[in-house]
């Protein structure tokens, strides 16, 4: 914390760091719910709320300008050092990969509207995955809020280790995919829609490893992006 | 600049601030490497050079971690503000771009090393579109560093108003991969790795752009990333 004589300067500085921080769990809120809603409208063959969803990235956008605006001006006017400046660093990361989350919440949108739009509709086993693998995509983006809103390591470090999980199911998913494409060709067309559903689905949980890799730099001032956390520890990030 | 009456504290400043874009030019550089290994390694059903785009990866992720390091490093000691805090920002968001265009070359080279590691490898039609495709990914990539060494605002703007043609290029590749899984559906398992290889390209098109983004916000000091551009020009810019 910037050290200051006048009370009321480290108080506005204090509420600015605050305020940012607030802003990114707002606009993660906002992602998540916009992953929900658009898995939902393609479970519920919903034309109308996938284009809802799709009307609504430019919140999200908005969110991310913001933040941005509000680095730069954090930076510029606070110079801040330490903790506080790992803060607004990890912050402005965050909002890089919630809003690429955004885009993907986005595209399953579109992808719903293009396939529910017609009359050739595709088959429901062709979809059958998807709620299995938006679920841990959201418990992963959704701890990963959570471990930054507590600045909880443990949590961050357990996401941060890996999507084992969401990556298993989306290899199987793409193995049953192929196979319906073999059996029934002319699902083909259908089937390439749901893989990019699936694959985008899986890109969230990549992303949410992102933010909780952010989460350790931010509370151990560790970059851990990079290195193998199988055999990582929370002592490793205290030595 | 940072005012300093001590001439050698403002020359190791601006020493510190090339130094950091030396090296994220230089990662540039490599990352480009990366892809057209990739592409090349897949083109010679090259094995042993797809193994070393995989091996190579490492490297780009070094320059990930150092250039985030100089970048804390120079808000913290520097505490610069206008036009440098601008360069500070924009190369710390050109490198996370540069790092998972850096990824999409190993998932291209680890497609290739699964793709020829049997008996049963690919139909060559099935790979015929990658090489436009790679071309048109390296150019908007070459174009935004170029226009980053250069502080080329015009070159960054018209890379950042779109991919188009590589847009197209992808959306009719898939179009014919969806016409020779139907044809034959014992291609879909390799039309597959086909479809990740070429979504590969259209991300690093989507990469170059945020890059050639970052590009006129560091020489105009304007954030258009979600502006409509396709009317924007150069007088815009200075409005």
């Amino acid at each position: 914390m910037t050290v200051s004589t006048e009370g009321h300067t480290v108080k506005r500085y204090d509420q600015q760091l605050g305020n940012l921080r607030s802003l990114v769990l707002e606009m993660g809120g906002l992602v998540e719910d916009q992953i929900t809603r658009a898995v939902q409208a393609l479970q519920d063959e919903d034309l109308v709320a996938a284009r809802e969803v799709v009307a609504r990235d430019h919140v999200v956008n908005g969110f991310d300008v913001r933040a941005d605006e509000e680095v730069v001006n954090l930076l510029a006017l606070r110079q801040p050092v330490g903790s506080d400046l790992r803060l607004i660093l990890s912050m402005a990361k965050t909002v890089t990969d919630l809003e690429r989350i955004g885009d993907e919440a986005e595209k399953i949108a579109r992808m719903t509207a293009r396939m529910y739009d017609g009359t050739n509709i595709p088959h429901a086993k062709l979809l059958r995955d998807v709620a299995s693998m938006a679920k841990l995509a959201v418990a992963m983006l959704h701890g990963a809020l959570d471990a930054l809103a507590r600045m909880d390591v443990a949590t961050a470090l357990a996401i941060a280790k890996g999507d084992d999980e969401l990556d298993g199911e989306f290899q199987s998913s793409l193995r049953r995919l192929a196979t319906f494409m073999m059996e029934d060709p002319r699902t083909i067309g259908h089937a390439i829609d749901a893989i990019f559903i699936i694959k985008a689905l899986e890109r969230i949980g990549d992303h949410s490893k992102n933010i909780a890799e952010y989460v350790v730099y931010l509370v151990k001032g560790k970059d851990v992006r990079h290195v193998k956390k199988e055999q990582l520890t929370m002592d490793d990030l205290d030595s």
